[in-house]
Order: C-alpha cells, then sequence, then structure tokens
C-alpha cells in the first residue's frame, strides 16, 4: 500500500505532482493550487492517508511564487489525527520547497496552513449564536456560490461596534478568534459582555468570504477577488460580500470596528490602524493608540513591536476595509492581524499559534474595548 | 425584507420556483434537483431565512415524480434552528405537494428531509475512531470527487463482520446508526462490545458514497449510479465505491453483514434478507429469522410485521449488496431499514425516527451480534 | 516525608495501625472500622498522600472477621489518581490479610472497596432528575441522621414498578446502576424508556441509606440495623428508611420490584427470587424464570448458573426486601446482586467490575422488562 | 403533606424554630446554627421539600446578633433546583429577619447563602489539577477532623507567589476563584499561564479551612478558631491550618500573596493591603496599589472606591494573614474581598456575584499579575 492524497472536502487545497516510494520513507512532491480567477495562493489542506509507521516527506515545491514567500521561513505546518487537536509538524524550508515530516502512528493524518474552521462550523456556530438570550441573526445576502453572508447583532448601547473577520478565507484563526468573541459576548454573566452590550450594539460578521473559504481559497472570493481591496466601491457581481456589508455599516453607522486577519510572515500579533486617511483626527488616532497600547499591557499575545508601516499623511489605500471604514463612518477602525506562525515573544513548540490562543485573544480584545468603550 | 432559501453547503439541495409574500403569510414554492446524470430525487435541505415572527409556507411541487411518491403522505419534514436538535415541522401532502409550514422566532431555519449528516462530521468519526484503543484505519481508495472511501477495522476474532451505511446518500439515519455502533464498539468496558471484538473482527464503512453525500443526492453517487445495483459487476469507473468495497470483502471474507438503510414509504424498522439466492441454505436463512425474531424482541423500535416481500426462490436480484454478499460468502446478509417517518408502533411527534433513535438501534443490533456471534 | 493516610470525608472509613518506611517500600497496617452500633464491616476507602515515585504497600489485616471473609481471595481493590476513573490495583490475599500495592506518579491516591457514589453526587443525581420532564421527586421523610430519603415517580401507566437500592450501603455499584436506570428513563427518545413510561409507573428510590453511605458504612444505617431485616415490621426509631418507603409501596401497590445490590464473594451478575414466600403463585415465578432468563440472552454481563441457593418452600424470609415485597403485593420482586470482584465469564483486568458497566446493566434491566412489561 | 426542611449533608446549616401551614402559604421560621466552639454565624445552607406549586416564606429570626448585621439589607439568597445555577430568591429584611420566598415547580429547592463549594467538589478539583502537566500535589498535614490540607505547585520561575482561600469557611465564593484560577494556570497554551509558569512558582491552597467548610461554618475551624487571627503564632492544636501553611511558606519564601475571601457588607469586589507594617516598604506599598489599579482598569467587576480602611503606620494586626506574610517575608500581600451582595457597578438581578464571576475574576487578577510579575 502506498500513500495517498486528498483534498476533496471542505477548504481542501493541493495538488499531487508525484509520490515515490522507497524502502526507508516516502515522499510526495506537491503544489498549492491557485485562487479560481486568481494568481494568489498559500493556502493547502489536505489528508494524507496509509502513513502509520512509515517515515513520510510531504514537499510542497512552489513556494517561491506563493502569495507571501517571506511566509515559509521559520514556518511549522499544523497537523492532526483527530481533527481536533492541531500541533506543529517538523517541517523546513530551503529551495523553495516546504518540507513536511510526519511519522504518525494512524493511518491518516490531516495537514493544513493552519487549523481549519469549515463552514459546517460556521454554520454551527451561526446556529448557536442565533438561539442565544438578546442576539439577532440576519442573512445579509448570498455570494457568488449562493452562500449565506450571516450577521450577528447584539446588545443594547449606542455605540456601533462592527467586527468581521475572514475577508481572506485561508485565515482561519480569525474565524477561530470569532468563536471566542462570541463566546464572551454571549455569556450571560460576564462583567466584559454585560457592560459592552449595555454601552454598544455589536454587529458581527463571522466569515465575509464563504465562498473561498469552502473553495480552498487563500485571498480571493468565487471571482478571484480580493475583497479587503474592494471597499471603496464594491459591487454585486465582483465583491457581493463587501457590499452587503458596507451597506449594513452605512445603515448603523461604526464608531469602532475591527477587521481581524492572519498575516503570513511576522511571528507575532499586531494592530494595523489607518493613518493615512484624508478626515483623519486627533481623537480618532488618539483612542486607536490608547486602544492598541492596553491590549499590548493586558496580554503577552500582543505587542506593537512588529506590524506593518503605518501609511503617510493622505496616502491610505481607501479600497481597503479599515482605511475605508474609519473615513466612512470617523470611526476607531483597525485590522488585526494574528500569525499562521508564533507569538516569537512566547512560543508553542507544540502548537505554535493556535484556536484556543485566537480565542483568547478575542475575549482580550473584548475587555480591552469595555475599558474604553464609553469615550468611542 | 423577504425570506431567502439557499441550499449552497454540504448536502444542500433545493431549487427555489418562486416566493410570494403577502401581509399574513410567506409562501414559497420549492422544487428538489434530481441527483447528477439521474432521475432520482427526494432529498431535500436548504436554510431559510428572514422568518423570525412570520408564518411561512414551503410548498415543495415536484412530488409526483420523485423517487418515492408513496414517501410523501405521512411524511413530515425535519427542521432545526440550531442545527443540533432536529424536530418534526408541521407537514402536509396534497396535489403532490409537499407543503411545510415554518412558525419561527429566529430568523433562519434549517430544513431536510432528515437530520444530515454532513461529510465534515463523516471525518470526525474517522478522526475519532482512528484513535481508539484497537482500531484500524485504512483508506480503501478515492472515489470520482476524490474523496476518500473509508474502513475501520476493530476486533480480533475469528468471524468477519461487515457493517456498511450510506449506499443511498440521502439515507443520513444510516450514518447516524454508524455512529451509534461505533461508539458501544469503542467502548472499553462494554460488556457486548468486549464480547464481540474478542469473537469477531469488524470491518465498518460508515459512508459508502460520499459523492453523493456531499452533492446532496438521493440514491447515487457522482456519475448518477445506484450503488445498489452494481454489486455483481463494480468498476472503478462507474462505482468505485462498490468496488473498493467488494475487493476488501473478498480479502476477508464475509461471515455477516448488514447493509444500513433508510426506506421512504414504510413507518416502521425492519430487516430484509437474501431469500432467492441460488446457493441459499437452511443455516444461512434460518440465522437471518432468528437475528431478525431476536431483535424484534430487544427494541419497541424493530419489529417484523412490515417491510419488502421476499424474493421467490433463485430470483433474488444479485446486483444488490445483501444478495450478493449473501451468494458471494454465504454470509448472513441483511439489509436494515430505518423509516424517514417514524416507527408507527412507537411515534415520537416532536422528533420522529430521529438520530438518537438511530444510534440506540445500532446498539441494539449489535446486543443481538453478540447473543448469536459464537454461531454466525 | 512519610505517607499520610486519612478517611475524612464522605463514606470514608480505615483505621490506621501502623506506617513503617524503610528505603525499599513503605508499608501501612490498617484496620476497616465497623458500622457504628454494629458488627459488620468490609467497606474501605481512603486517601493515601505522597506516595509519588514510591512502592507502598497497604495492608488490611483484619479480614478475617470481616462480614464476608470469601469475598477477599481473587478481590481487587479499586484506586483512582482523579476520583473520576476508578482502576483494579495489584492487589493479594492471604493470611487473613489484604495487601495492596501501589506505585504510583502522583501523590495522592484514593483506595476504596469500589468506586464511590457520594451523597454530594446523591444529591446532584436527584436535583438533575427532579427536573427532567414528567419526574416527580418526593422526600419520603428524613433518616436518624437526619438526610432525605428521596423517591423519584414517573411514567403514566398502570403497572407500578419500584426500583431500590443500597439499603446496604457500601455497596455503591447500586447506585451507579440507579444513575443509568434514570439515565435511561428519562431519555426522551428512547424507545425502550417511552414504552415503559406509558405502560408503567416508576417509583425510584436511588439511595434507601445515606446514613450508612455517609458513615462508611457496610450493611447497616445510623442505629447499626441491617435494613434488609426489617422488611416484616419497620419501625421510625430503627429502620426508618424501610418504614417509609414500605408506606410508599402501600399506597401505590407493587407489581415489579427490584431491590439493587453489590455481593462480596460471587464473581458474576445474578438475580435472587422469592421462591419461599407462602402465597407464591405460579405466573409470579414464571415471570420471574422469564426475565431472569432473558437478560441471560441479552448482555454477556448477566447469567443465571452462579448464585444464591432458592430458599425452600415455605422457608422464605420475610423480613428481607424481595420476600416481603413479593408476599405482600403478589409482585414479581427480585434482588439484583452485581460483583465486588467481577464478572469471571467477562473479566476486565483493567476495570473489574465497575460503574459504567452498573449503569449499562442497568439500561439492559429496563430493556427486558419493556419486553415484558404488559404481562406483569 | 407539609414541607421539610433538612441540612444534613456537606455545609448543611439550619436549625428548625417552627413550620406554619395556612392554605395560602406556608411559613418557616429558622434559625442559623453557630459555629462550633465559637458565636460566629451567618451561613446557612439547606434544603426544603415538599415546595411544589406553594408559597413558601423561610424567615431566618436570628439574624440581629449574626457576625456581619449589616450584611443582611440589600442581600438575596441564593437557590437552585438541580445543585448547579444557584438564582437570587426574593428576600427581604426587617425587623431582624431575613425572609426568603419561593415559589418553585419541584417540590426540592435548596437554599444557601452563597451558591455552596463542597469539601467532594474540593476533592475532585484537587484530583483533577495533581495529573495536569507540571503541577504537583502535596499533602501538608491533617486538620482537628483528620482532613486533609492540600497544596498545589506548578511553575518554574523564582517568584514565590502564594494563593490560598477559605480560611473563612462560609466564604465559599473564594474556592470559585479557585477554580478558576487552577483553570487558567493549567491551560497549557493559554499565554497569562506560560508566562506566569516561567517566571514565578505558584503554591496553591484551594481550601485553608476544610473543618469549618463540611461542618457548615461561617468563620472558624473545628475549635470554633478564626485562623485568620493565627498567623503570628499558629499552633497543631488550635490552628494546624495555618501552622501548616506558614511552614510551607517559610521554606518557601513569599514575594506575592493573595487571601481569597467574601465580604457580607460591602457590594463591591475590592483589595485589602498591609499598610500599617512596621517594615513596610514604598516599592512593596507601590507593587500593590499598581497591582490593585490596574485590576480595577482590567475588569468591570473590581473597583477601589468602596473598601476597608488602611491601617494607620505601624497600626497592622499582624495576626492576620496578610499583614504577616507581608511583614514576615516582605511580599505584595493582600485580601481579596468579594461580595455575598453583588457588584452593584454591575449588578445582575438573576445571579447576583456567582461562581461563575468569581472564576472570571480569578483569571483577571492572574492576567494582571501577568503583567508586573518581572517586577515583584
Ligand atoms: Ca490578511
Ligand atoms: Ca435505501
Ligand atoms: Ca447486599
Ligand atoms: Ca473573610
Amino acid at each position: 500500500m502506498t500513500i495517498s492524497i486528498t483534498s476533496g472536502f471542505d477548504s481542501g487545497n493541493i495538488r499531487v505532482i508525484s509520490i515515490s516510494d522507497t524502502e526507508q520513507a516516502v515522499r510526495a512532491e506537491l503544489e498549492i493550487v491557485k485562487d479560481l480567477h486568481s494568481d494568489f495562493y498559500q493556502w493547502f489542506h489536505f489528508r494524507v492517508s496509509g502513513v502509520a509507521g512509515r517515515n513520510v516527506e510531504l514537499a510542497i515545491t512552489n513556494c517561491r511564487e506563493s502569495a507571501y514567500p517571506d511566509g515559509w521561513p521559520g514556518y511549522r505546518a499544523r497537523i492532526s489525527e483527530d481533527r481536533e487537536s492541531w500541533r506543529q509538524a517538523e517541517t523546513s524550508y530551503a529551495a523553495d520547497t516546504l518540507t513536511i515530516r510526519l511519522s504518525a502512528e494512524v493511518n491518516s493524518v490531516w495537514v493544513a496552513y493552519f487549523a481549519p474552521y469549515s463552514m459546517e462550523r460556521h454554520h454551527d456556530l451561526i446556529g448557536w449564536a442565533a438561539v442565544q438570550p438578546g442576539v439577532v441573526h440576519r442573512e445579509l445576502g448570498l455570494t457568488l456560490d449562493q452562500q449565506p453572508i450571516d450577521l450577528l447583532t447584539l446588545g443594547e448601547g449606542p455605540r456601533q461596534v462592527w467586527l468581521y473577520a475572514r475577508q481572506h478565507p485561508g485565515e482561519t484563526m480569525a474565524e477561530w478568534w470569532m468563536e471566542g468573541a462570541l463566546d464572551r459576548l454571549c455569556d450571560p454573566e460576564d462583567a466584559v459582555a454585560r457592560l459592552l452590550r449595555k454601552q454598544a450594539t455589536f454587529h458581527i460578521v463571522p466569515n465575509m468570504n464563504p465562498d473561498g473559504s469552502r473553495r480552498g481559497h487563500l485571498r480571493t472570493n468565487a471571482a478571484g477577488v480580493n475583497l479587503n481591496r474592494e471597499w471603496h466601491q464594491p459591487s454585486m457581481e465582483r465583491s457581493p460580500e463587501v457590499f452587503l456589508v458596507r451597506q449594513a455599516m452605512d445603515e448603523s453607522g461604526v464608531h469602532f470596528a475591527m477587521d481581524v486577519h492572519g498575516d503570513e510572515a511576522i511571528p507575532a500579533v499586531f494592530l494595523a490602524g489607518f493613518e493615512g486617511i484624508p478626515s483623519i483626527t486627533e481623537r480618532q488616532l488618539a483612542l486607536f493608540h490608547r486602544y492598541r497600547d492596553t491590549l499590548a499591557l493586558r496580554t503577552p499575545d500582543f505587542q506593537t513591536r512588529k506590524g506593518y508601516p503605518a501609511a503617510p499623511e493622505g496616502k491610505a489605500n481607501l479600497t481597503m476595509s479599515t482605511n475605508q471604514v474609519a473615513e466612512r463612518f470617523g470611526a476607531v477602525a483597525m485590522t488585526l492581524e494574528m500569525p499562521f506562525k508564533d507569538n516569537d515573544d512566547l512560543p508553542d513548540l507544540d502548537f505554535g499559534w493556535s484556536p484556543a490562543r485566537s480565542m483568547q485573544l478575542a475575549k482580550d480584545c473584548l475587555a480591552v474595548l469595555a475599558e474604553m468603550v464609553s469615550e468611542i
């Protein structure tokens, strides 16, 4: 029996180039498949079978042209035997090739760029949230693949808070973060949640890109469009996801917004702001800085040293969500970036950055918001 | 806001013909979509959104040509708000139309022919089982859609027992049954399981038709083939699912086999045998009858009055799994049929026949096997 | 640091005679404490601390005069590190001394005659059951230690079924059995439960002897009285537990009764009947035999070869519950005995007879009752 | 059937003076029982049975002489039907009498001064914690009632952190807090826990007063001794609990200590420090203030306005734990007080201050410690 590799499931992505079988080891050459109608690729997710008791080398050979070649050095692939516990695999990167080594006792191992968050889990999350007291669920509309864009609303306060995630579908940590956020916000006894629900109304889109998610895309929707370059002028034809969400924002207004992402290269959690927008105010910027700096105090899993350079004055890219929302609504808007690698200030060799840490970070983000919600 | 209906997810199936909206009520006309490359249809699964506080009528209008028109009278659709608890909806059937009435407090309701069992849940089941002590998981090969056919093996005894389910993918109760069976067989303390694992080796295929399952088919695979008519001469081109499983059976031999199904019309649980096979023996038939009659004693959810007529002598259809396996291996083979409706001897207005009952039935089936395993 | 032994908790029972400490090993000489106002003793339950990484020998030296000296040969003590998983310890019996050997990696090990069932767990069980649909909880009265005698009633049928357990408080498997029985009976979808609740009314006393339970007694209540010798003439002074339950039985009548026990010596599960009662009828006896023989078919954890000899005609001891209830009400009454050792027909070296098996047996007992409930 | 009241269980405390029964209502006059060998009383815990469908008034009539008469105005008793969910009862206080009104649908209601934390749950907590990776459990010795004093140690860092709770046994929120703290500290992925375990060694005593706990005391041990007045000169005869813990502190040293309590009167969470100790340093005091003020920022369930007055210079009572530990070790020591009432800044009518909030507060306390652990 030789090994078998398949990606025929939700968010699966891999192409098998070759499998060679020696007495000592098995080596498969693989390529990540591009997003449909797009050149982006970096997300992979597949199952390898027939591996029990064997040394298996999985070589992803098309890393050089991937979306973020800097994402590969220092990165470790995530693997699971039971699809619940995802650990870091022995992984190395050289000559544009990412090599993952397995030595499993069971026959099937799941391999992914990050712990997956399936559309089934998404629907379960929505189903659970929709029946929690005080939560209203609303379908904003359908995607090009006829999947729903789900919005959850809760809270009775005057501040309008928008949390949305996974514009880039391969950044699954963003939806794990959402699961943590909803877990806290729906807790009837939690002090942070009760304070926030009194003072704010939350609008939550746990998954902005269901089509890319199910298709195993890294960065785009079913039309190959990067949604985070559509916020100035979304359309139902190219980017219904953004069109529908921005429309709902126009209805509610926005005081505070967080767009949740993953970053391929930087081994840290960080926030990016809206520094270069035309209408920027001191108050807006001060609140962003206060939020960011407080979060850095509150959890060892957040920091302010590493991150993206801020845009120069007036040079913000208004096609991007955070800038558009900050400009359009005068909101305190920000992009949260979690690593595919790890937080190198507090690394965890077993798990790396993980679903559990993404969920806890969400709870800490909400607690920091509670500290300043009355002023946003 | 009007209602929205979508089936863009695992095992989704519906076509919207029209939606009309009056002050008092909403009515949608719907059609079930045929299996790809096939005329079979009866499985439906969709989400209706925007329904909170409204009276909604969902009319499936193409019931007359469905695979089993007798399945509709007396049938109640299953609905869920949280995707965990599935209850019977108010349902009526007249003029070839199945009408489902909703009056929900939440905005989204999931509607299905029976509580769905997604491929994600399938993979979770396999992942869980594969790490249980003494269980070996093996991928037999891939389907036309490149999905794995998963086989679980456990036990150390000489009798070869095959359990397989969901040749007909819309019969999801069959995989719920499998979840119950595996729960019992993997329990390290359960007396029935320990006895069975000593005396038999179990070969379990929880889902024989992943492609039909994910595609929302009633009865066929990705090529439109009814797998339960392929057992005489399966091929990798038309029916790799059967080809691979029969091949593995040829390797192990088969003493006892159960093929798990759902039946659209008959409101009862029953077994069908292999009466008309050419090589039938009295011993084989006696063991089948003993199994069937003991099961009828053991649970109020099984009976022997209702069911399919037995094939006349020599007239068995050897393209069907149960007959082929009984003939090919001299096995005690049988088809277990659970209702889409309910067990009318012990009806449950809230749930009808359900995942929980399917799981419990599996445990009872195993207990009856334990009573006679030394003799099969 | 030397080891420390304590029994200062619910159902604790041990007396430390001596602890000796050598370089290689630790040996403690222990005695089981008699039930208050009684000479019965066999139940023990204590915690040993300071044992990590050491070889520890625990010698119970007063086995000869214990209630059932035949209980010691072939018996293995139960131990737990986390108080959830109870396994069999290395145990030997010689020279009237039971020696238990530990080699733990954690510092504290709990040791007991059988997996304990605390009064806190009892109250949690009652609290859970009392809020299940259709269940009525009633306090029959208080014991000598002012603990409640709790009765649960459920079902709407005409047959009066009484299930009661733990007259002998050290027989904790009897209350584990009750937890299994209630789990099944309160399941809204289970076919057996639904049938039984239609046809019978259940009266359930999960713990007949709270005082002995909390005090760490083997066999008697706070007055040193063996409740199962009080059924002819119970009194509020000596045996309020029996007085109150028998009074409630007089109100409801009894068609079927099971008194759940543990047996110290016989390595099997068996039933004892009421053969020697004066008013015995053939029907009554036939139903008992049918019940017993069906149960033996249904689960490998029950048998009919080993057990107590039946009383000769007219010689039944009417002070005992089963005989009294059979005589008083013409009921099909029986005593279920589970082993402290194991079921030697299907032994489990890890766990022996266990809470999980007691619970499953309860479910099987109910299923057998469902087979014949219409005739009792 | 009239109602019945019992306290014959772990931490039970009530005396029934009278029960009167009218057509419309039932009224019981009750008294709280003093701690053994002591005049303290305020903790109550009992079960009322026979109440389904009736209006029941429970009057605790000896409130005037209780330990904290100021604790009664504005206080609401906690009640539970299933012993899991504890809610606030309709409660009023007038004429030195606390009146609790019930109108239940089930027959038994549990009533307590605060959600109880039984010794069984304590042992389960220790059993769970003891098998977590990196945790060492150690029995420090036995109490006067022969119950163990359990110490859990974890972490590899140089700072010695002591957390201990429930010197006053009726302050059960203190052990709920401990459950939350251990849940976080034993989480292998939590960033706060990983940072703390690197930088500190934790010494945790979840329950300093098992005897008082089991006996249903408010404030003292089995000898009637208030442990928090024994820290200058504990003895094995009067206060073994303190003697053993202080001895272990002397072995490890202490850099940071938190003594967890409940307060009867003040409707807020607050910290008390060690202001009046002779050897106080500015650094010590600054760290305490920083800890306290950071916690106030981090959670809406903590504040600094309400609390105890600080002792004047040199006037600290060194018999109290916090002062003794601050003085003896130069530690940053503090007493955490949670309310029996509620946090009036963010009240919750359903639950009041609760186990869930105590647990979350513990997690926040640890997060604040993580912010400054490198400097303590
Ligand atoms: Ca991104
Ligand atoms: Ca079928
Ligand atoms: Ca007994
Ligand atoms: Ca206190």
